[in-house]
């Protein structure tokens, strides 16, 4: 595993910690009969290699090799997808309850980690599986971590069954004065009375106990004869049960024992080192994080929160210089969008950082704590677009769909780190509303538009004003936010075979700078937008759109965005070519658009 | 209060429980400085009574009248606005958390039921504020009923808290144990060591001391001097708070403390005898639940899951006919759409019943749990559309543009009744993928096709294949779903003008029936969409993305739907006319739209 996973990059520290535990479910239960949700995912790794999946781990996150989660598809020990956090419970409730419907006997399990557990639907399953007298077992990996260190009550909860032995000691305890005759004899009747529930409370899974799950733990998850015993005896119970497992995150491997958070989801690295192939430059993350601790210095009113993604969107320094103004609520997105719009209500101007994908668990409250209410919340959606290697369940690719119809929400879209950082600057200091700002996983350019020396100068962010990089009369491209550095190219092509071009950097995905768009569908008679996210509802609908109420339906109009279909696997650039988003098919096609009636 | 709802309708049970705790709310603490956040909303009429809108208490959920929810433009007392459950611990946390900041000094505090702490983003707050020292004031107002007499593990927790005084009675038998001396020596020392935790360990809001919080109570929520007493300590408290109230829903109406559930949101009602005005008709909702009972009598897949809202959606006499095959979740849509892949991925024909502006609170898990592993789950979609006295927060007019996007996915819209038995059917019998059907609130018509006698017989479902109602040259009018009969009237009145209209049903909102739709778009040159949701990437916008990927640009289309911004509260009718959506004003813009380039 670490020797591929050092060539693919992947999740290796979870999956490393999961290596016992592994083995022993799959000596315990019978795969595929009996059947195995797994929380989140990406900790299969050990699981693949060992049903059937071994010879092809060489091809793990690349286009068309195994996946990096698990995936029906993909093999019959796989009885479920999973990729975001929390929804592991809720399955194997369903699954449990059909088996039951349909009398079939076997076991189902659900493997969820400690920081997938804060996720609130996680507790509603809870909720809902304690009350039925259904056979369900749920273990609960506790690697106190999530991508980073859990935070929340709940996991200070856990770390108090794992290191306060004052639990197991007042059990022992009273079990030897209960067992003794030398108490007087109205306190022995009382202590009689009392020892049913006394020894039920002083259970230490006493959360789980009272929502209804019978409670066994906490094991060592990395003793295989103690697991196999505990899971053993799980799946002779009737009921729900917990299985407390406790792990650590990149075990055996030195470098990911002592950096867990680093080798959480990892580029290739060298083993012996431990280093990872460095990328070239920095990210749109850290420019925006850095930005942000930069805009908060002189600020003492932002704040910044995040969903147990403090690396990933940057925030790392922030978090340490401001840390009385910064928040990681855990896997919790829904909380952290309204706890956001509590911020917001009372006076603060709060930053919330999500990727893409995982801000989809918070559309209602976006919709309903924080736009309903007008209030002054910026997102950074981060990791907005395809991403790549996770896979169809990481994809940033809806977000411009299920945010562009929320009335008097403001998204705006960068095309280099100049313009993200101008942008952070508008949306917090010169505007009052609810405002997102989408940029995509990885590297971008520092500033396209000096470089092309075509405005050399920065050109302010104004509510929903877009830019005209390039004037021409044959066409006219909108390349939105990263997509803008590809239309560029593609216009330098297209002005080769004499076509000249208007190429325009929108900022503003709503609302549109309807002047700017219609004066150039005017002069030019055809539009092509590309966008990195899917067509259907996205930024070239909302141009059809514009056109249709502007009663300029006649413009011809070319989207270019991705289908409607799952978004596999694979490296971006692969996934780009796959689904000719790339320049060179880009090209070809806006060619071949621009000969269809030509008159 | 009852004089009045008696004759605007509202949510009065709920009202009715908390009369004493609002009063002693309003002594102990010093609103607006203090802030308050009503969990949900509905039951403000008090507080609202309390704090100046008594005179205006007659125009409750009126256009333009009183909300039925906090609303912060309304009143300086009301600091956040509610709606949807299970927000409140979230945004008072956050202004909590402002105002430590800020350094400011006043109380806030979280009015939050039991049915709303089910909710999953309530537990995620509880676990991100029991670990923060913040000072918070949680109120848990346990009723013991959401809509209906509440489900799941924590209300049975509750329940037990309430009503097993072992909890006390052993709490109070080692207090005397402790305290006597009769005991042997090793076991006097033994349990003085164990007191501490033992005397923690038997509070009887455990879980809440585990989760960080002060536990106060329970307290009898009808004796106002007892709340005035524990709302004075819980103010005095430092760090998180959390009071447990018990209420009754419905208190001092006989009625209404008879059956809560039915007078939990209701219509006008005659205060003597307790009878409501009844709707002329079943609902559309009534009409869904038969229909599904009917089918699962003779498919024992078919199972029904809904979220808090039996009767709300139809689903009484399914509960009681196959209660085994029943799902009631409570208050957690997260949860009953995973659990209902759950199902789906082990062979059942899960039937998920949820309103259009809850379910939103499920968008991820729709598309990341049912849609990317293309399940087979039928989503009936009840009160899509504007739904009115509600108001903003409960209009269900964003499903359209929040479902359609993801790939695969199946949308479809009866036009009455007869339509409705037919699409249901043909979700679990003739297709096998994620399908939901939308229908709006209230009542509609059983069969327009037949009772207009332009097609006496019934046309079978067929996938993405809609029908042509009337046949004419000048113009194509799509009224899609309940928008049709009113799309009807339109054409029967443009008819008298001399003009002849291409009907359109469209059945589907996607896929849409492309072959049906183009042809009468080449035929009349222009189309006209009317749709009870929003315009911004909804079902009309679905037609210019059809048309310009299919090269027909030059159709002029002109889309009737709701603006870009919230819906306020006010009878449908009311709202419809309100934003120009009613037959006569649909009836005078169409005709605008066709003088325009009239060539």
């Amino acid at each position: 595993m670490l020797e591929n996973v050092s060539k693919t990059g992947g999740h290796i520290a979870s999956n490393l910690g999961v290596v016992e535990l592994t083995l022993a479910l799959h000596k315990v239960f019978n795969t595929p009969k009996d059947k195995i949700v797994w929380d989140v995912g990406h900790q299969t790794y050990v699981h693949k290699i060992l049903t059937g999946r071994k010879s092809q781990f060489g091809t793990l996150r690349k286009l068309n090799g195994l996946a990096g989660f698990p995936k029906v598809s993909e093999s019959c020990y796989d009885c479920f997808n999973t990729g975001h956090s929390s929804t592991s419970i809720s399955a194997a409730l369903g699954m449990a309850k059909a088996r039951d419907l349909k009398k079939e006997n076997y076991s189902v399990i659900a493997v969820i980690g400690d920081g997938a557990l804060t996720g609130g639907m996680a507790f509603e399953a809870l909720n809902n599986a304690g009350q039925s007298s259904t056979d369900l077992i749920v273990i609960l990996n506790d690697n106190e971590m999530s991508i980073n260190k859990n935070v929340g009550s709940l996991s200070r909860y856990l770390s108090k069954i794992r290191t306060e032995p004052i639990y197991f000691k007042v059990k022992r305890d009273l079990d030897i004065i209960l067992n003794k005759t030398s108490l007087g004899k109205s306190a022995a009747r009382l202590l009689k009375r009392a020892k049913g529930t006394i020894k039920y409370i002083l259970t230490p899974g006493i959360i789980f106990e009272e929502l209804g799950f019978k409670y066994l733990g906490p094991i060592d998850g990395h003793n295989i004869a103690e697991l196999i015993d505990v899971l053993e005896r799980a799946r002779n119970s009737k009921g729900p049960v917990l299985v407390h497992v406790c792990t650590q995150k990149g075990k055996g491997y030195f470098f990911a024992e002592k950096s867990p958070d680093e080798y959480h989801g990892i580029a290739p690295f060298e083993i012996e080192t431990g280093e990872v192939k460095k990328q070239s430059g920095p990210s749109y993350s850290e420019v925006f994080g850095k930005e942000l601790s930069k805009l908060a210095h002189d600020n003492e009113d932002i704040v910044a929160i995040t969903a147990a993604m403090l690396q990933g969107t940057g925030l790392s320094d922030f978090s340490i210089t401001y840390p009385e103004r910064f928040f990681d609520v855990g896997i919790a997105e829904q909380h952290a969008v309204t706890f956001a719009a509590g911020l917001a209500s009372n006076g603060l101007k709060p930053v919330v950082a999500i990727y893409s994908s995982f801000l989809q668990r918070a559309y209602d409250q976006i919709l309903h704590d924080v736009v309903l209410q007008n209030l002054h919340v910026v997102f950074g959606i981060d990791r907005a677009g395809v991403t790549g290697e996770d896979g169809e369940t990481h994809q940033g690719i809806y977000d411009i769909c299920y945010l562009r119809h929320m009335p008097g929400m403001t998204i705006l879209a960068p095309i280099d780190y100049n313009e993200l950082r101008c942008m952070l600057k508008f949306a917090l200091f010169d505007y009052a509303g609810p405002i997102a700002i989408r940029y995509p996983r990885g590297t971008g350019k520092e500033n396209i538009l000096e470089c092309i020396n075509i405005n050399g100068k920065n050109v302010d962010i104004e509510f929903g004003k877009g830019l005209i990089a390039k004037e021409g009369k044959d066409i006219t491209i909108i390349g939105l936010g990263n997509m803008f550095s590809v239309a560029l190219e593609i216009a330098n092509e297209l002005e080769k075979d004499g076509l000249s071009v208007d190429l325009i950097n929108p900022r503003f995905v709503k609302p549109l700078d309807k002047e700017l768009i219609l004066s150039s569908a005017i002069k030019t008679g055809r539009i092509v937008t590309i966008e990195d996210g899917v067509i259907i509802g996205g930024f070239g609908s909302s141009i059809l759109e514009l056109l249709n109420e502007s009663l300029l339906n006649s413009i011809k109009v070319k989207i270019f965005g991705f289908p409607d279909e799952p978004i596999p696997h694979g490296s971006r650039e692969s996934l780009f070519k796959k689904y000719a988003m790339d320049e060179e098919s880009l090209t070809e096609q806006i060619k071949k658009f621009l000969e269809i009636d030509k008159k």
